[in-house]
């Protein structure tokens, strides 16, 4: 968490750091500036307040940041841009160099932020400049440094946290109700959803709904998942548009928004079969369960990430699924890790793949997502929600039923 | 436009690009993909067709960017992991190292994209290592690659940006539509805005018509200034959602969505004063107006685009106003350039700032935005449209009156 800074600093052995930015999005800013909505890049010595370093133009936003904000020309731009007329390299290098003396920045100095690669491996290239007084520091265990203050949550976090997942949950539950209140004719397989007027009900409607409804409780979703048979096989198939809801298909519905005024991220999956489940789902639907439920109830602290892949990857492969540890590139199975951290980002620290090194720990907020796709066979199942661990054991922030079967109204 | 890739690979003198990226949102990646959703590096030697590798799990949505599409497996993954178990650089660089050989990449090779800074500068450093047969480039002339594709739009990127203009000048004018209907009790200068229960209309409820409106229309935009009075007078203050709309006072109102199945942008802004408006404004409205039609009627082919920035500069400073030229790190006054290109970015190539380099040409797409703040004075106003220039002209992608004052609803 973000009181952790100057101890991972010290631990990293990194003097100073240095967050970049340009206008791309950059969660790693928006975390140390409570996404002020300013550009520029943050410099921070050891042990010393960060300094923000804006345009003029957004210096009262830069404020909301609660950092110390300064403007270049505080740094002599006017004076350096005289000098180097033009070149726009010589200026920037300028400006830096007298930013590093007046902040008495020296050593070590880690960057992070993000950026367009091309602008930064050159800033960077500049920075290594023998004439600067710093060592420019990048990968190695310097790359942890957002990932281990990200990894655990403090009070003000969670408390954005849970309130995500209190609108996402309810997204969730509005967008079954507003399914189920369409119409199958009978309860075949493959019969087509419609609304009281015969109108087919396409997934583009029900994304549209989504939307809707999102914008109607604060929440900013892009790129949800809402995928029917085959599609549900391919984890990261976000659905067609066109394709109508069918009895008894499976449906995944993975969404993952942010509530607008935070920006912190709710992430939760549910499967769905309209009407009725055909076996085969079903049977992969209680696979599922099992690890989600077996998981679900033995997180705890201190315990390694990893072991909980393990016991996904076990379980699977006990009842004949392929996974990427018995059948590495397979397509089918069980074909990803079991979940993520997430706040900001969608995807933080700790991680849960085989070769994970994260223990678990209070104030960790993570995915559990366990899933299995047989696109082949027209299907996919996973279930998701979003839990956070402390003193007293592992809490959902995930508010909606797991029910594999929806109703929906028969004429 | 996107045909001019291999003409200005060779005109930098690039043998190769590698567009990299992570999660952070990635418009040079998105460019070339079409912005299917899927992760992954783009490899691309000059005269033979783009390959994006992806995660096996994103085959299917990378397919849709019409690229060759392949798997770090297809390049050794399996073998690389095993012969460096868990030292992710060493398999990192393995795989690039198969990658370039497999690709026949050699010679200068740019990097681009957008990414975690720590990350891209590390997978720099690593490239740049001597047993790769490679040369890295970043900044310098490889700095404009993109600059020079986004620089002018071809057909398809025309149709999108019309489209995103009349859905965005609809939402502007339904904007003035809603506060139109409601009500003041006098026209004197303060008076609240309410509506028909007395209810104070907020700069918080004007933002949610707009976030609702936007959604409806297909629309996703963040960031909207809506900001009165003083606020007007910063140029990115966003606007303060518990402020009550009042008559008089000069409303900022710059708004920049994206169509949701295209992310290519529309920008435009109005100023409002609500029922009427007062002296100070209507003479500062009156001056950047002035530039604003002096300007768009003289953009055309060929021109240098800082000429445009010498107008509005020399005009402002004839009347009075403070410039960031003849007062530079004023905030009073006309402080920020005439406009900017656009595009899957809100902000590209061309530039209009005092030091441009860029000359106008046919498939141009810019914003042209004079402005005066005066914050201590409590106002501020900028007009702003989108335009584009082609062989027959400029024309206006943004369709809403210009008025300053819009009428309100007495009791």
């Amino acid at each position: 968490m973000k009181a952790d800074l100057d101890r991972l600093m010290a631990e990293l052995n990194l003097d100073a750091i240095v967050v970049l930015g340009d206008e791309t999005p950059n969660t790693q800013r928006e975390y140390l500036t409570k996404r002020a909505s300013a550009h520029g890049d943050i410099f921070k010595k050891r042990g010393e307040p960060a300094v923000f370093i804006v345009n003029p133009m957004e210096i009262e936003e830069a404020a909301k940041s609660g950092l110390i904000v300064k403007t270049k020309y505080d740094f002599g731009l006017e004076e350096v841009a005289k000098q180097h007329k033009g070149d726009m390299e010589a200026i920037q290098r300028g400006i830096y160099r007298n930013i590093f003396n007046a902040l008495g920045i020296s050593g070590r100095v880690g960057l992070y932020g993000a950026a367009e690669v091309n602008y930064a491996v050159n800033l960077a290239m500049m920075l290594m400049d023998s004439t600067m007084n710093i060592q420019i520091v990048a990968g190695g265990d310097s790359a942890k440094l957002f990932a281990k203050l990200y990894e655990t949550k403090d009070e003000e976090e969670i408390v954005a946290l849970k309130e995500a997942g209190v609108l996402t949950s309810q997204l969730v539950r509005d967008t079954q109700a507003f399914i189920s209140q369409h119409y199958a004719a009978s309860l075949e397989i493959g019969t087509p959803i419609t609304d009281a007027d015969d109108k087919p009900l396409t997934i583009g409607d029900v994304k549209r709904f989504i939307r809707q409804r999102a914008t109607d409780l604060g929440l900013t979703e892009e790129d949800t998942i809402f995928a029917q048979g085959r599609d549900a096989g391919i984890p990261h198939s976000r659905g067609e548009d066109d394709d109508v809801l069918q009895v008894g298909r499976s449906i995944v519905y993975d969404i993952f928004p942010r509530k607008l005024n935070t920006g912190y991220f709710h992430d939760m999956t549910r499967t769905w079969c309209i009407g009725v489940a055909p076996a085969d789902v079903q049977a992969a639907y209680d696979d599922v369960m099992h690890v989600f439920k077996e998981t679900r109830e033995e997180f705890k602290k201190a315990e390694d990430a990893k072991n909980f892949q393990i016991i996904a990857l076990d379980y699977f492969e006990s009842k004949g699924h392929p996974t990427h540890r018995s059948a590495p590139g397979s397509m089918d199975g069980y074909v990803h890790s079991l979940g993520h951290g997430l706040g900001l980002n969608i995807h933080e620290a700790p991680g849960f793949g085989l070769y994970s090194t994260a223990k678990l720990t209070d104030g960790n907020v993570f995915t559990v997502e366990p899933g299995l796709y047989y696109p082949e066979r027209g299907y996919g199942v996973r279930v998701e929600d979003t839990v956070y661990l402390d003193e007293t054991g592992c809490h959902t922030l995930t508010d909606a039923p797991y029910d594999l079967v929806i109703p929906i109204r028969q004429k």
